[in-house]
């Protein structure tokens, strides 16, 4: 099946592409691989998830975030390829979960982001992954994840 | 001399691979490139090391995690290519400490890992690297280690 | 124009490759790729800018710090290929600030050393790219970058 036809059943639509928050490129291809700068649970330019897992947020909260960050990620992957379906493998996620003190459950907020590819890409979504902690990430943003894809 | 026998010399033997611990593969492999999951402290499913070096934890103690975020490294590495004498390079590591207020020292804890890398694999072992500090790591781990390498 | 154009119109001089701070090799290539080691704003062995940013350091301070580490990691990037014109592509940037509670600009912060790239190297220069806090980072320094390039 499709990853669109996947994305329907979710009843998930890809967000516009969001604007770049600084100077860099949102892709960068370098061979088959694309390098994907970190993204955030930003909607139509505003931060949907903001503060820290383990005070203002749950864990509940961090993980629809996570879910954000992902398809922000796949707006831009599908922006830059043209056709989502191109993508070989999801290769590898740094997922960044803005920790209050005593918050040690990153595994899990990022697993909303990991389930998503994995549900949406198949085998091929599978990747490699790090999820740690941060103190403060871009504009309060509750998770940021970075990504590489092959296609 | 081949891996095995340098861990053997240093009376080192590797884990079982480690249980995963979220949605993710612990090796994902693109060409002749292993990006490897970030690996923790933790041996028969049990975090040797938790806590932050700087309060509760030691230069020395986090070495020893860092140690052992490498073995479990391996044991993966070896799971996936089936022989450690086929690693051409090892690329990258992003080293994490789990860091308390202060705490400065991030490279000297991730020497530990480094230094066993290059004693098990020679010239081959020599790999580019960042050693930063964390708030905050899944179950408190003391340090993990993301990776990158070359078959 | 050739990087070392573009580096004396802006009256830049490419420090002394930095000394390694620990059990690493600043530049690993795989292929046609430099894996360049975590770098950061010390000059002659000095640390210029310590401290976190929203406190000690302003955002000016570690815009600053971001561009000495970007010109260390150019200073290795020419040791090891010899040349910077043979410089493909600038892949991508994981941009470590040294932050105070609080603190939610590292975009910002991490634009001194992309702008520095894109005025360098023109549209080879633009890359993938993660900001993210850190809440101690070795030696106290104010930022740390590490970096993909491909030639």
């Amino acid at each position: 099946m499709s990853v669109y036809e996947e994305l329907k059943q979710r009843g998930l639509v890809l967000p516009a592409p969001p604007a770049r928050g600084g100077v860099y490129t949102p892709v960068k291809q370098v061979g088959n691989l694309l390098f994907v700068s970190g993204q955030g649970p930003v909607l139509d330019g505003v931060a949907r998830y903001v503060g820290k897992v383990g005070a203002e947020r749950s864990v509940e909260d961090g993980q629809e975030a996570a879910r954000i960050c992902i398809l922000n990620t796949l707006a831009l992957v599908e922006q830059h390829i043209g056709d989502l379906n191109r993508v070989k493998n999801v290769v590898k996620l740094l997922g960044l979960v803005n920790s209050a003190d005593g918050f040690n459950r990153q595994p899990e907020v990022i697993n909303g982001a990991s389930q998503l590819l994995v549900d949406l890409f198949g085998d091929r979504g599978w990747h490699a992954r790090s999820a740690i902690g941060s103190n403060e990430l871009p504009g309060d943003i509750t998770v940021e994840i970075e990504s590489i894809f092959e296609i």
